[in-house]
């Protein structure tokens, strides 16, 4: 068959690596027959294990790179000294037009720096944005940034709402996102003047969400809007926190199962339904923080994740590429009106 | 019995008021039966719930007003407006010396500012912030500052790290805390420069904790140390987050409960140990958001919460009398050294 696209693959990245990646692109594979992989890696290392998966031999090269980049590696350090790790070769792919887009579950910083210097950000983003997808009360949560940008302006919060927007629309298939701000109260004079101004802008723009306003850190669970918009130091300290809060409750519950021989009882025997329960929040169904607001499409996946969640990365990347969102974030932004902003912050990032 | 210390209490403020308070004084009466508590509200509808606990008589005082701030009032209306309301009197028998300290359910934006109006700051502190109690794997999490500041710089995030150690000792009984600035990383480098400035300053001063660098969101579950510091932006965010997420969590186990018969069946058998779990994490057992940092004890109790909750938050206002908290920050700020800040910034809040 005719490979309609071509994702570039770390496969040097991530805890369980290479023998996860390898395995989680050969689910891939079967699910989706029309892309091509181009397996970054050690090909002393990749070449038995894919061995074990002939529908590889198909969709798939290696690519023999010598270096990899650690998960100690500084992101400034791993950009000069790791020029032939299947990282940085990986990205360069997409670079180079070789690869539609580029996954790895390998160092974040890194893999963010690397995708940053090779791909540049989108004609009109001024800075790309970390975005992942938890679960609410009635279904899920685009949040973004997560982290790539500790300190943002009005500027940078109103591009983060468009890419969210997007994202929400071209990914979740949901007509008219509803969009909010994250602050610490509702009421329109909450908050700091960053927020105000960038809440303002968005009120005016002629854009394909319905723009909610200020929304707070329990409407994140509660799935008050589709998508959550913070700053990159805000953002990251909230869903590490809801993903230790998570945890710890479903450790006191576990606790609570093997309290007594009567919990243990119970537990056998409502375990299905549990089970179901805890599958919903399954971390692996949620991998795959994404860069938006990149010239090309670059996935991160968790780096402690299994053959399924990097599967469920690859997937995320083919829906990128599928769905031109790049192409439909370049559009929305012409649809955001900028001029009320002072001057010199309309210009600071562009 | 003479009565060693006094408390105010605002007996119109949170949802249920004046019922739920009034049984609150009542079991907190039993509990301290050494404290004397005046009880600012609506004489009329006051008399005949305090006839129902007849204990009550031996132990409190009805002193009759005429307002009552409600929970939609803007903070500085309620300033302006309500002064004769349960609430801004209640603060004003601490300000007059009548009493040690003042316990309110009712709106937390208004008794903050009636709080810092009245009491002022405590000498050597430019913010007062607000703290908590968050339960972790291994304990308990003292984090402030959770939204009086939404800006803060270094010298602020200094001051709620000696205020949050000097609690955590005083009323934890931790004789050494560890204590933490919440950052996006770990590494020395990570964050803003407010951050590393803050740092630095901690890393040398002569303190009664174990300063511990920075520490990430979901260390807040961990229990990675005793005190987690933030800005209240991040704070505020960050606490409600963390709310959502363990409600959301809980209905998700308690929908899989009812999923089926079985499921049903299994959590009729191992209820009771569910229960003692969700117990553990009651947040009536956290209630009581308290303002140090002021020239006086103020406690804001959770505007939903029941008597119990009620009563711990007394509780907490009763400790922070007796163990001296607000003469041991004094004491503690001492130990601090600012002079490496820009001079501008070391003056900014003083």
């Amino acid at each position: 068959m005719a490979k309609r696209i071509t994702l570039s693959v770390d496969a040097m990245g991530g805890d369980d690596a290479p023998d996860m990646v390898i395995e989680g692109v050969h689910l891939s594979c079967v699910r989706h027959p029309d892309v091509h992989f181009l397996l970054f890696g050690d090909q002393a290392r990749l070449e038995p294990i894919l061995a074990k998966y002939p529908r590889l031999a198909d969709c798939s090269e290696i690519i023999h790179t010598t270096d990899v980049v650690t998960g100690d590696d500084k992101p400034s350090q791993a950009l000069r000294q790791r020029k032939d790790s299947s990282m940085f070769r990986a990205v360069g792919a997409v670079k180079d037009g070789q690869a539609d887009g580029v996954v790895s579950a390998g160092n974040t910083g890194a893999l963010m720096a690397m995708a940053l210097l090779a791909l540049r950000a989108l004609p009109g983003i001024s800075r790309p944005a970390i975005v992942t997808t938890l679960p609410n009360t009635v279904g899920e949560t685009v949040m973004l940034d997560l982290g790539a940008n500790a300190e943002c302006s009005a500027r940078h919060l109103v591009e983060f709402a468009v890419m969210g927007e997007v994202y929400a629309r071209t990914l979740h298939g949901i007509q008219r996102p509803t969009v909010g701000l994250l602050n610490i109260g509702t009421e329109e004079l909450k908050g700091t003047g960053t927020l105000r101004d960038a809440a303002a802008i968005l009120r005016e723009a002629k854009l394909e969400m319905d723009f909610h306003g200020f929304v707070e850190g329990d409407d994140i669970a509660k799935g008050t809007v589709d998508v959550v918009v913070t700053d990159g130091f805000t953002g990251n300290v909230a869903l590490k926190a809801i993903e230790g809060t998570a945890k710890l409750v479903y450790s006191f519950i576990s606790n609570g199962f093997r309290a007594s021989l009567l919990a243990k009882l119970g537990y056998l025997i409502a375990r299905g339904s549990i089970k179901r329960v805890v599958m919903r929040t399954d971390p692996r169904r949620y991998n795959g923080a994404l860069f938006v607001g990149l010239n090309g499409i670059a996935v991160k996946s968790h780096g402690g994740t299994d053959a399924l969640g990097f599967a469920n990365a690859i997937g995320v990347a083919v829906d990128m590429v599928d769905r031109r969102l790049n192409e439909q974030i370049g559009a929305e932004l012409a649809n955001v009106d900028l001029s009320s902003l002072r001057s010199s912050e309309a210009e600071s990032g562009a």
